[in-house]
């Protein structure tokens, strides 16, 4: 992405983080110029560091020096770490008043309040990466909230779109993960599949633009040419498409307010013949049903959606549940724990998760 | 429209404008609470005065009454008069200082580099009130003029999209005044039905945005709903849509930079279904090559078309000539008038205008 855009002539990179893959993140940080490498992984320490060495480049690993890392004050933090993990870091970073491009969920739905107030505290700037927050970014009024009637979120619809309910519920992890338009991982792809990934941005929706949950509303729109849109008082709905590369969302975000030359594919309205829409059906995908009730909740309602939902998705993943119980153990969980309060801290947001988590655990056992 | 927006509590009606239906122009002097109503036809004079008597309101009539009054000093001023006949009123007001409610299409058709320089002079704004153009207006950055790559006109393809030319040779004009998606007076029908509508919209599109005229594409979308779309160079594509409702944009004019809140239809994206996009065919629908040859040649070459444009639109309505014959009658006036110069002023655009009708009315005499 930074080779797009003017590379190191226009960006000083201090910190790059990774997982596991310590020899990509070693490339990385070579190819950037970063002062620091972190692998989330203590094990890989050593071979993070043999692979940097020479490079004059510091290596560290485990959660206490990606939160330091991310703590560094930087102009734009990527914060991109995947899942419960990214919330610390991007906390940290969130409180230094860095500009945050955002890509992890779980900072939105597992901590909304607590994570717009750090935002809000440091006073920096939030940039949403995943496609269609930044579409609606594009093409929202932030000045003037009052003329703003709706967001509307698109959805693929996923593989199952049109499947029967019988027949989604012989649904393997196979056949979950194939995805139509977005070329994706195993576990975003089924969380594409159940509709689970638009119910998480319907979360963060309602925590990055600061709309009521009744205004954010899903439509199935299968070619995801159309990112998503915003309805305004006028009548008028304003949106943002284009090609399905993440290069158009990062970019927007990185180089904010405005806009890089990329060398995405450009729509050719002509090939693309045709648009369509259709409802959601939310008896065949309660997950839309379930965003609205952890919205309406609000607090730590969101943290237990996501924990149960990745719980249960792990389960289908390992064949213990079928794929139509992954909405079911949600559903039930968020029902047990419909009491869980606010997000008032960090160590709230971890417990409703892990408590959430357990349950799920609890009832696959039953 | 102001009844919508506030009305007397937030306008002040300064001047309002008709032509030979005096009744209808006295009783919105009334309701609006004007200060003078001037009606195009001086023959109305007497029965435009005998309608306001007791109002209070004044009276006036002809061309130059017209231009008087839309020199007036106002906030804004609704250029609506139909033609050549609201060229000197707008340049007027456009000369005043006024933002300019634009509706008018001959002030940049005919006249584009001459209107833009009188709006520049005066230091007033221009606001599009056709959707097309306001749904540009609406998604263009223009603070950012270098990350726009192009505008995307959409056309409804008019009642004779799909036909074959042979069937198109035999058009009437009640036939081609049954446009599809907006309901709208016998001339303007049939420009739809040409594209030629289209082709003064991508001249007025060349003129307002100052694009050049090779970025400014034309995309056949028979519902309508997608009024214009701007391409950036990050790959996003901004879109306006929105129901068939010419309130909408006539508001977000009279309104800017804030939104009205209007009764307008809203879109139902489960209830459209698809939204259908093919490339123009330019054998069928010349109007649209006239178009980028007149925004090649600048100058005068828009007025030529326009006014070439008209005289043949009389002629098919009088039944003089044939549907095809329009866009061979255009082409030929323009093929000879190619180097008519540059609009100068607003004596040479309409001799250019008079020269193409003439040259019009001689071909079909021939």
């Amino acid at each position: 992405m930074m080779r797009h855009m003017g590379g190191r002539e226009e960006f000083e990179a201090v910190a790059v983080t990774g997982s596991a893959n310590v020899e990509l993140l070693a490339e990385q940080a070579v190819e950037t110029g970063a002062a620091i490498a972190v692998t989330a992984d203590e094990a890989r320490y050593d071979d993070l560091k043999a692979a940097l060495a020479g490079t004059g480049i510091e290596a560290a690993a485990g959660q206490a020096a990606l939160v330091e890392a991310a703590a560094r004050p930087v102009d734009i933090a990527m914060a991109g770490i995947v899942g419960i993990a990214g919330l610390a870091p991007t906390l940290a970073a969130a409180g230094s008043g860095a500009t945050i491009a955002l890509a992890n969920k779980e900072c939105l739905v597992s901590a909304g309040s607590l994570f717009i107030g750090e935002v809000e505290r440091g006073g920096g700037r939030l940039l949403p990466v995943d496609s269609e927050h930044n579409a609606i970014f594009q093409v929202l009024d932030r000045d003037r909230d009052h003329a703003v009637e709706r967001i509307i979120l698109t959805a693929s619809g996923g593989p199952f779109r049109d499947w029967p309910v019988e027949r989604m519920a012989g649904v393997t992890p196979e056949t979950a993960a194939a995805h139509p338009n977005w070329s994706m991982g195993l576990k975003i792809s089924i969380d594409s599949a159940t509709l689970f990934n638009k119910a998480l941005e319907m979360i963060e929706a309602l925590h990055l633009f600061g709309r009521p949950g009744r205004t954010i509303e899903v439509i199935v729109h299968p070619q995801s040419v159309i990112h998503s849109m915003v309805g305004y008082c006028d009548g008028s709905v304003l949106a943002q498409l284009g090609a399905p590369d993440m290069r158009t969302a990062i970019g927007y975000a990185l180089g904010w307010p405005d806009r890089p030359r990329l060398p995405v594919e450009r729509l050719d309205f002509a090939r693309l013949s045709r648009l369509d829409f259709h409802a959601p059906d939310e008896e065949r995908f309660p997950a839309l049903r379930l965003a609205r009730v952890a919205m309406e909740a609000g607090g730590l309602a969101g943290a237990v959606l996501n924990g149960a939902k990745e719980a249960a998705l792990d389960a289908f993943i390992a064949r213990r549940v079928g794929f139509l119980d992954i909405a079911r153990l949600v559903e039930a969980t968020m029902t047990a724990m419909r009491d869980a309060g606010p997000d008032g801290s960090i160590e709230a947001v971890y417990a409703a998760d892990a408590e959430a988590r357990g349950r799920v655990a609890s009832l696959i056992a039953e």
